[in-house]
């Protein structure tokens, strides 16, 4: 059985290694996977993008604790969601809305049986309070409603959404990875609608690219290129470095595609 | 069985993977849990405060690894210390302090056994030479007096101790969290029994807030609080931002908690 | 079956997660070790040198994944390369060449099976989608042979290697470590020859430091010292500092040994 960690906690306090503790006394024999522990303090569209392009690649039973949490100790809620035969534990603060919006009828939960919870609740580490023992918990065969009410409405983060017509592909850059790469929020099934009419042209920040590129060396050295990167999404590159400081590319900005 | 690690390591070099490499080497079905690499180098009372707010989360058995060891190669002993039925491997520098002050006999061995270390013994490395072979050898059932003969005298940090009396509270700044959240020595228990009194007042750096409250939204965005964090301990916080970074809190500022 | 992971990932994003998610669905009882996720990108030399630090530190049967890869999606070969009975996954750009010039006939094939990898392969991210479902297939016990074709060319990283005579020994620093300890390329071996001779000078950076010592504490606190560090090489330090940043070291800094 896997659990999967996706918080903003870091790796500088005991935050994650104490969650770690709570879960595997709870139940020894899972095996946990850190996601990601750097998302930017409360940063829950981070959280939530990083979590869409992950959790496909772990085998169903898992379970996805997600810890970005701006709002602990106040009244929002905890949910726990069904979806694909994995499940996510995350507050209710919107964190999950890449993952609900595949969801026809998604099968939600609130986490609110404090059996399941440690004796006492802290004001601010519900983590390691509520979230690691319920997942401990749900690894051991807890049925998700012992945990609390089915709910039917919830958080919706609003994410950008493409505007895509005949001719062109307009979105914007969703984040910037470690080596400098930009992600947009352009899919390759639309890049490539656009594609087949056509060679592209690639427009951010007064700056035009030609074509998608399929490895970062089609161009020469410390240049930008666009590509089709690993999550299926239109990303900015540069070879042999970063792209988001040659180019100063950051979240929000916008990109457009178009077909000559 | 479960190994906890807490280093001033880092994660930029081997040293983590390398001494987890040993102690697997030795015992394959260990859980290996890092509880921090993070701690700045040589800073042994960061390294006791992390510790002591984080192995009650761990099972019986578990053992600690705490490789902050500035003293390397000179000829500070190795302590294994037993309490509550767990184990705790240290250097002889003070960093169990936290653990050892509760117990009331604490029992304590010096690891000098070589038979249970790496057959070469490196001036700079002991984490990986004697402290990762020793755990995989307990892990295994090995009995502590067999890693060396007990001890009686350690050496122990002065850890700031609050000031209390009827109507204050005195204490100081003992970390910053990642979040910017700044620790206190006070704990809930004290901060407690001034609050029947009477409303309370924290003052640090010139500055008072009014009351302890119970979530970082009882206040507006961008407000300073006070707040019982997760360690049972007063803590500054800010809703939605880094106190340490607005309020310019460092480890050591003095705090006070008077009811009016 | 132990499965450790070498790359320029860094934690801030989902790579090393997903990489995990990969390997541990095809095969969940591995153990999976991270080495270092914390090269920079694209520093082949460093992470070759790293690798070389490490492998022998785990047991028999174990698969270390090295994914410092700035040539993928290019035409550049995977290679998974056998010796003393472990097995190396990894891009065919020099990065094995701390331990291949050790063997003397390596025993390498290149990964082109596409069966053995995901269904479908990214441009960017060789990590997910060849090396990590090829180690959880090598973990099942798959024969590597079964991955490709035999090589018996591969590319060569020009390392830096110490020049040596009677009365001298020059190298050069390789690498800086968290501590600031500068490490060079001088090994154990060649110091100790030229020690038996006489008491030792080494020089750097216009400075000359006296003897090799065998503790941080063997000299006072703040003044730099040479020391055979954990790799078996001679190491640059400073008591209770970084001599990185109080000598300004760097890579590539000339080190001479001499004796009186």
């Amino acid at each position: 059985m896997m659990v999967t960690l996706l918080t903003d906690f870091g790796l500088e306090d005991e935050y994650v290694g104490v969650m770690k503790g709570v879960l595997l006394t709870i139940n020894p024999s899972v095996t946990v996977v850190d996601l990601c522990h750097q998302i930017p303090a409360g940063d829950i569209t981070q959280a939530s993008w990083l979590l869409s392009w992950s959790w496909r690649y772990f085998p169903k039973g898992t379970i996805h604790l997600v810890v970005v949490d701006p709002g602990v100790g106040s009244t929002r809620r905890i949910l726990c969601l069904l979806h694909e035969g994995q499940t996510f534990l995350a507050p209710d603060n919107g964190v999950l809305t890449t993952v609900i919006r595949e969801a026809k009828k998604p099968k939600i939960y609130a986490v609110t049986n404090r059996r399941y919870a440690l004796g006492k609740i802290s004001h601010t580490f519900h983590g390691r309070d509520i979230f690691a023992p319920a997942a401990g918990y749900l690894s051991k065969g807890l049925a998700p409603h012992r945990l609390g009410p089915p709910v039917s409405s919830f958080k919706r983060l609003p994410l950008p959404v493409p505007l895509a017509n005949r001719s062109s592909l307009k979105g914007q850059v969703i984040g910037i990875d470690r080596f400098g790469n930009a992600l947009t929020n352009l899919p390759e099934i639309q890049v490539e609608r656009l594609r087949r009419k056509g060679s592209l042209q690639i427009r951010l920040k007064g700056r035009t690219l030609r074509d998608v590129r399929s490895s970062y060396s089609a161009v020469g050295r410390g240049s930008p290129l666009a590509i089709i990167g690993s999550r299926g999404l239109l990303e900015i590159a540069l070879n042999g470095g970063s792209a988001a400081q040659i180019l100063r590319l950051k979240r929000g900005d916008s990109v457009e595609v178009t077909h000559s």
